[in-house]
């Protein structure tokens, strides 16, 4: 289900949507874990354009792109080479006529690996916020907002500087609602957002501003003022997608596969609690569904971490292992949750695998479940009984994946 | 649907489950919000036996019953009152022979009720182990297991002390599974928990203990040497019967009634986040089911209480607040969380009620969504709206009861 669930976002899918060929340059800019993956798929796709540009992915992540150059740069805290794709996506576009094209290329990542700091901030200001805004629980709609009015190139300013070329954007969406504003922080995407909401959510999470950001903050909201624009957006891959494939999978396997949602949301630790709770009451009760049941979900949980926390982990295998607490060596169900890009947060695991034998497995090997819970531990808990699923990157991302499976 | 839930769960159906008439005398002991309107019951039914007795429900929660004395006590925190009703039942049932019968009668609340301190402990020591248990997150089940061997009632010991009178056991259940073993800490129901898992209960949540505590669940295990012995238990209302109750009323009304489980557990707000998730899904997705549909749990979430906490509030107000902030004014959305006893924890409203103007309301009354959760002043918000939902004592207890409703 995991693998059909990735395939589905086969970054490749661009090529057919692409437009008929342009009869001026196209530029190629993309930014995000598939847009090296997207920019090879075009670039191969299009031989005879004259065709150019710039795409940034996540360390690891980069394949070749013919003539289209391929950047790597830090996720999730981004670093100088995020600052100089930020630059050149920006320079690449400026010098367009009316008959040019720019294919934007945007998933899940983006928002980091394309960085341009707005009016005299500098990329410390921005890591800054952003390692707070990573650690406060944010989600990842708030920590975009944020991002966006930081910047010169995020919430539609890429697409203001390409003007007068037609601009189309292809996006992999890994964020609820699929709002193509917010993924990468929408470079080609009009922008709603102000910089009130940038401040507000700053303040909800109590994120400390140096002098220089504060007075960034509290000054004038240049968006506010831009003339609108329009982009063609399709979206080629989405987290539903991804689920209604593994559905199927789960379908032709004799199970029934039920849907509880493509964006949840909320404490990654929690939502293993919940989860387990249906999880229970699918075998005990036979509700919602009836086994043999597949309980899939998307959408990407919170890991809000205390100072004391010592451990190692991302969202998934906190919640897998949450969830494995939860249901307390429950017979006969079995669950995987895992981000479909190939990286739980910053370890070097896709999530994890529960079995009805977890608990007892971790305490063979001298682990308890609640203590790693305590301190933030999962990764080493499920790297020690062998339970972490290793994929390397996926070169795409369509957010997180979890499916329990209650046979 | 919450007037069919409660309606479910009366306590008068006892009546329906009574033996034939013993032969010796007959002793009624009740624990619980439900168990002097149990008791009631039980008396009217039976005016020619010779019964007496005594039931100890919470303050509020009395209803004359005839020849049983009805004691009212403390809760979620004991009171002296609690250890006379512990000594009370004792005493009532202590000279009993083999013809004579114990009409055992618990529900929810019944563990802070019905207290009777084991060796040299005080009530003291026992008010100071559950106000930190109820502070720390832990579950019903985790505070039961530890009041149960600070006890010379819970855990069974309560049949131990009626013997050789047959006992039978009649139940409100308020808890996961239904375990009768955990209602009202099961003075009835032979144990299966040990010192050494309430030991590891206090130490999970770091529960400070005084010296005298200390020496006492480091001491040795009573429980572990006494003779096993059998109870007739019957489970005359639950969770899942109540929200079957209330599916019903959905689906005369034309949505599609879907049960999440009768048991989730995890952080209320939390809780609230992961159900709205999965309300959203079915509005924007038609999954996990098509709208006009109704989302009903049952279970118990908890609220983690942070040091600057400064609000008022209960588990089902906080739910609400969070499910309604994540929402956020999503049209044709309505929700209802509330304890089916009518007390929200401490407060004295059952829950509140959701719709699509819960946040702009707010935002009229000057109140903020986010602020108000993150102080826990849920019942604040809602009693400034005119949103919290105000039954009194409803003088039953089948936990807590949740519907979203999506037109």
């Amino acid at each position: 289900m995991f693998r059909a669930a990735v395939a589905s976002a086969d970054p490749a899918k661009v090529v057919g949507f692409l437009p008929g060929k342009p009869k001026g340059r196209c530029i190629v800019v993309g930014a995000g874990k598939a847009s090296a993956a997207m920019a090879a798929a075009v670039d191969a796709a299009w031989p005879d354009v004259e065709l150019s540009g710039v795409a940034v992915t996540r360390y690891g992540h980069a394949v070749p792109a013919g003539r289209i150059e391929i950047i790597e740069a830090s996720h999730p805290v981004p670093d100088a080479m995020s600052v100089e794709a930020g630059r050149r996506a920006l320079s690449a576009v400026q010098t367009l006529g009316a008959e040019d094209l720019v294919i934007a290329l945007f998933s899940g990542g983006g928002s980091s690996l394309l960085v341009a700091p707005a009016g005299d901030l500098t990329l410390e200001d921005k890591q800054e916020v952003n390692r707070r805004l990573l650690a406060s629980g944010a989600s990842i709609s708030e920590m975009n907002t944020v991002r966006k009015h930081l910047s010169r190139v995020k919430g539609g300013k890429l697409a203001r500087a390409a003007h007068p070329a037609r601009v189309m954007t292809f996006v992999i969406s890994d964020v609820p609602g699929d709002d193509p504003a917010i993924i990468a922080s929408g470079p080609t995407i009009s922008d709603n957002t102000t910089l009130a909401d940038a401040r507000e959510i700053l303040g909800r999470y109590s994120i400390p501003l140096s002098p220089r950001l504060r007075t960034f903050v509290n000054g004038k909201d240049q968006l506010a003022e831009a003339t609108p624009f329009s982009s063609e957006v399709h979206m080629i891959a989405t987290p539903l997608m991804a689920l209604d494939a593994a559905a199927e999978i789960a379908r032709q396997a004799g199970f029934i596969p039920l849907l509880l949602g493509d964006a949840l949301e909320g404490e990654a630790r929690e939502m293993g609690k919940v989860l387990g709770g249906i999880a229970a009451s699918v075998r005990n009760k036979g509700a919602p569904v009836q086994p043999p049941a597949v309980l899939l979900s998307g959408g990407e949980g919170t890991v809000t971490l205390h100072s004391k926390s010592d451990g190692r982990g991302g969202r998934n295998t906190e919640f897998s292992l949450a969830l494995g607490a939860a249901l307390q060596g429950m017979p006969n169900t079995y669950a995987i949750a895992a981000d479909t890009d190939g990286i739980d947060g910053v370890e070097d695991a896709a999530g994890a695998v529960i079995t009805p034998s977890t608990l007892s497995r971790g305490m063979s090997a001298g682990l308890d479940a609640h203590d790693a819970l305590a301190r933030h531990d999962s990764y080493t808990y499920f790297k020690t009984i062998g339970d972490l699923l290793v994929t390397g990157p996926t070169l795409t991302n369509v957010n997180d994946f979890r499916a329990i499976v209650i046979v």
